[in-house]
């Protein structure tokens, strides 16, 4: 929709329609997660515009309209229409392919589907939350560690049942260190979610989830184990393919066959700090892939910048941040980190709290790659200044002496970012 | 301070001596509104090091000790021991003015002293508070609408009086544009604090402030309009000085004179987007040049990489922050800005609060030149990206899609960065 809005904006006169499998456009799937702990009373709240608004500007949306498949060689795409139980045959001069992501499969012996839920649309999520409010919740498992399985386990602690997270990976949040990561896993023991690491769910039979040689009671079963990219029939109609199953694109969100753009979760992105292909399924990627793609579909001119990898979140009261390089993910570059213990605000302040940071650079050259927050209210937004920072190219040396905010309100004299950079820039001259 | 440790640490074999005319060492200026206010118990609190823990880096602190002279010439200071009342003289190798700041004096007829108050070093706001505790504080008048001014007069809300802020300035807080100074004073405003502004006070007299026609009735007056350097000593040494009557020092932080060093609110700073010196008396600032002086002194090497005019506060719950150059600032750039209503998280978000978001962006270039924020919880502190963004020379057309966090409890998808840049970019491709 972002793709359709620029495209309008850049030409108004062409002609644009959008089809949609279900029976939503344009809203934050971000927000699943506190629709379901009921901070966000309504549906209705996550739209961002209805149907008719883009109607209004010319733009015809489609629901219950499912693209299966597209013929490349002759501008044409199959489409079933689901409300009338009919298959259509739509001709295109420039076709947009953003089909999203959908939960990662994993191998699972299951008796009952109907108690298994992603949460990757709307409509899972409007599922997930009828099911649960119909049986009440007692038993809750979360299958995966990322952040919208964490954000789940989250919301359903208001629900009073008992939550239990599980997940094959080492600790919470993998694309975090363990060691931050164990950070966030004992504010939500804190929170009264019991966590089990390093097993892997084989099953979910009899109303019990099955990990190795533990069992779970469960009436409801999340999944949150991560996403792969809808691009199956793009790959069928010869759109290659690359890094995780994902679109290929240029820098202007073209695919490798004429006509054809893809954007968002189904799409690669470029990283800026490895400089190689990525994928990236987060709104802010999404939003931004589709407003370039829009405005070169309608005839302007913009590129995809990339990407560094940013996520936040809050959970169990907990700030949550990252972007760039983790340690784990350093791969070829030698890298060095530095982990800082220190405050949101002033140390006097009564309100200050707990906030911990954690840079990684690269060795020698002492190029930020990464920096990870976790850390008390007003902790995880100065993750923005790191993603800038790296956006720059900038050596933690030179990060060290920037000229930052500071009140006791918002930081000790010395900012958590600038202090992480010192030490990081010391460790980065002490390896040589 | 910084300094002495700085050097200490690079040369554990020098000898430091630090002479202080106050009882005072290593403390937190910005937190004496919070000691008047009472969110900060106890003075103590505000003390990051104490004279003994100084002597013992083998750092020896001298209190009670005011240097009255420099002799450049022959290295040597002459100092006033108030303790024993004696002068005496000592010999240096180098010698860093670490002078500080005073409250700018104001042309001011005046009948009794005693009920006026500076609050720049801790002896002053110890004697504001003595003074506040003994009379009760029935009518507080604050001259001036800088942050520490205005940061006081909100404390003195909490004593139960009337606070009044009476400033020449045509808008509370000039360094930020009248737009965004105006959201500042109607915060003031619903906290109770009556604000007059483009009146300059010029008595104090028969327990009133006079400023033109107006009067107010004042047992506590308070003098927040500013700081000038403390450099007439070094001055009056042929130490040269420049803007705003601060000492001029190189990237090293020397000055013109061999053997001697500046730095903090007594020295010039280099300003990154103006390119020119400017003075900056910000306690950020001042612990940064502190260990560049300190380092070089100690025989290493380091320099001063410049300020951007970064500045944060919270005033009667209204988060507020600027960076680079405001419009009036803007000189001989061309300017061209942007203003964005938006929130600090997403709009569904019971949190979410208002923000403001002002861009000022050179015209042709795109060139970010600065930025202003107002807002509610969490607004103020994403100024450090615009400084971050500011610090590497960004346009506002590569500001616009840089790799952000997002997550709807911090923000839109399109945090207000992206927005702020995108929209000034706007404006510079309308303007040409």
């Amino acid at each position: 929709m972002s793709a359709a809005s620029q495209a309008r904006r850049v030409n108004p006169s062409l002609q644009i329609e959008v089809f949609e499998k279900t029976e939503w456009v344009s809203y934050s799937a971000c927000g699943i997660p506190y629709l379901v702990a009921g901070d966000v009373g309504d549906v209705d709240q996550l739209i961002a515009r209805t149907p008719a608004e883009f109607r209004e500007r010319h733009i015809d949306v489609r629901l219950r309209h499912e693209v299966v498949a597209i013929d490349a060689e002759n501008r044409k795409v199959e489409v079933r229409d689901h409300g009338r139980g009919r298959t259509i045959t739509v001709p295109y001069d420039e076709l947009l392919v953003a089909t999203g992501a959908r939960p990662r499969e994993i191998e699972l012996e299951v008796d009952d589907p109907s108690i298994i839920h992603g949460v990757q649309t709307l409509d899972d999520g409007i599922r997930l939350l009828e099911h649960a409010r119909r049986i009440g919740c007692k038993d809750v498992v979360v299958v995966g560690a990322g952040y919208i399985g964490l954000e789940i386990a989250e919301a359903f602690v208001k629900w009073r049942g008992k939550v239990t997270v599980v997940t094959g990976s080492a600790e919470v949040m993998p694309s975090l260190d363990p060691d931050m990561g164990r950070r966030v896993r004992d504010a939500m023991i804190g929170h009264g979610i019991e966590v089990v690491c390093g097993q892997r769910v084989t099953a979910v039979e009899g109303g019990r989830v099955h990990a190795g040689r533990h069992e779970f009671p469960a009436d409801l079963v999340v999944i949150g184990a991560g996403v792969q990219p809808n691009s199956e029939m793009a790959a069928a109609a010869g759109i290659p393919t690359g890094i995780n199953g994902a679109i290929d694109v240029d820098h202007q969100l073209r695919t490798a066959v004429p006509g054809v753009w893809a954007a968002g979760d189904c799409a690669t992105s470029f990283h800026r700090v490895t400089r190689q292909p990525t994928h990236v399924a987060l709104g802010t990627v999404a939003n931004k892939q589709g407003r370039i793609a829009g405005e070169n579909i309608g005839g302007g001119y913009a590129t995809f910048p990339g990407v560094l990898g940013t996520a936040i979140t809050r959970l169990c009261e907990l700030e949550v941040a990252r972007t760039g390089l983790s340690m784990a993910e350093a791969g070829s570059f030698e890298a060095v980190e530095a982990v800082v213990e220190t405050s949101t605000g002033a140390g006097y302040m009564p309100e200050s709290r707990d906030m911990v940071v954690k840079v990684v650079a690269e060795r020698r050259t002492g190029r930020l790659l990464g920096a990870q927050i976790t850390g008390g209210d007003g902790a995880a937004k100065r993750i923005d200044a790191f993603a800038t920072a790296l956006w720059n190219d900038m050596t933690v040396h030179e990060m060290a002496m920037m000229d930052l905010s500071y009140a006791p309100p918002f930081s000790p004299v010395w900012d958590a970012v600038l202090i992480g950079a010192r030490k990081a820039a010391a460790r980065v001259d002490a390896r040589g």
